[in-house]
């Protein structure tokens, strides 16, 4: 049973790797195939892949380091280090909501307030989970789970922007690209839903996280992951896509069949 | 603790390569995101977290090499090797302020007396710093912090060619570039200003570092760092975003929703 634990989590992260490298290359390229005024959110939703497809390369390795061998423990001082899904979200996750505001279209001083209010908001909910996944107690006494809670709040705050103000935005758009970006956003929102639920399910966990916890932990972050990002940013450069065209004639006839 | 530690400034080496190689990834696809005039600007931003990147992988190899399975000590010869930030900083140091010259698209004339002047005092701020902070006595006899003091006189003279003659240009500037340009001056000079507090923390302590002293001055380069480099190459580029569009009314309709 743990050759198939070792090998799913293993295959899992080497499918991150590929997802995340190869949507970011392809991404970079793909930049040419929409207006300029879109290319900043195509090549925002590259760079997320590629600081992912880094911090995979690296996890695969700090995996293979921890557990390789068949081992079946953390072992000890090097075991497999977490951080880096964490430094991996915190840079990504408030370049995901540049993306999708990006991809908007809007008029600069509406698309400024929304990321001057978004950006902390998405910064500020990894940094505060950050603790609580750790067991760091370190301000509170108690109960690690209350970083859990605390970083809830930015979290809902994202979601009132996301939902009410950008919502209020979306009916400048044509009824394709609303549908295009509703979905963008349902899927941002239900990725991320599967942190806290991990987050929730290990809470009563204490020490060294048993194999289990690891392997049931790791393939669905990657999962989330792939989907949070690579599937995303895909659906982001669609709305490019469908927007350049909408604008512009010129594009429309050089891109499609008529 | 130790083990906390340890992770710190793992994942803080490893936030300093994610950070400054997709920074200029994403620099060098989006010089083309500016007018001609403003691109080397940007490609000299794009040069320096490039540079940054390469040291940051050597860094983190260096540390893991020095302070691997779990030693709390420098290692004899295989220490961790502090060349490495200098090195950078030789470099990329001096660079900084030819961003911050380049993107003012001042005459040529201006532009080439501030940098003649500028690049050489960079330049010796940073190798009058390395004897001291290596404790070598090279040429004076007695505390190797004379190097310190040295150092800060080019320090000072930046300072001032940075508000006085610098700040004559401001003029020019429209208010929301003379916003940036202010913002950019100030970072640079606060994240400078870490450089010499950690050195002067130091200045005491004799013989190898301690495990504490490393830490904290490996977290405090790290994070000044990525603010002097990327954050500031990041303003450097809006700030050529912004002048770009103030210049030329085709690139603001081509660039932004109207």
């Amino acid at each position: 049973m743990n050759l198939v634990q070792h090998g799913a989590v293993y295959n899992m992260l080497s499918l991150g790797i590929a997802s995340m490298l190869f949507t970011s290359i392809f991404l970079w390229f793909a930049r040419d195939r929409v207006l300029p005024k879109f290319r900043m959110a195509v090549m925002v939703s590259a760079t997320v892949t590629s600081i992912a497809a880094y911090h995979y390369f690296r996890m695969f390795d700090s995996f293979n380091e921890a557990y390789g061998n068949g081992a079946t423990e953390v072992q000890g001082f090097e075991g497999y280090n977490v951080g880096y899904r964490y430094v991996d979200w915190f840079l990504t996750v408030p370049l995901l909501l540049v993306e999708l505001v990006a991809v908007m279209g809007l008029a600069r001083a509406i698309q400024s307030s929304l990321l001057k209010r978004l950006v902390p908001a998405a910064a500020a909910m990894i940094v505060l989970g950050y603790p609580g996944d750790m067991k760091m107690n370190v301000f509170f006494e108690g109960d690690a789970s209350i970083w859990g809670l605390l970083s809830t709040i930015p979290f809902l705050y994202i979601l009132w922007v996301l939902f009410v103000e950008i919502g209020k935005s979306l009916a400048g758009q044509s009824a394709k690209v609303q549908g295009l970006l509703k979905g963008a956003r349902l899927l941002l929102i239900a990725t991320w839903g599967v942190y806290p639920i991990t987050f929730i399910l290990a809470m009563n966990d204490t020490g060294a996280p048993s194999f289990d916890a690891v392997v049931s932990r790791e393939i669905g972050y990657s999962i989330a992951d792939i989907l949070a990002k690579c599937v995303f940013g895909l659906i982001i450069f669609t709305i490019a896509r469908v927007k350049s065209a909408e604008e512009s004639k010129e594009f429309a006839a050089s891109e499609y069949k008529s």
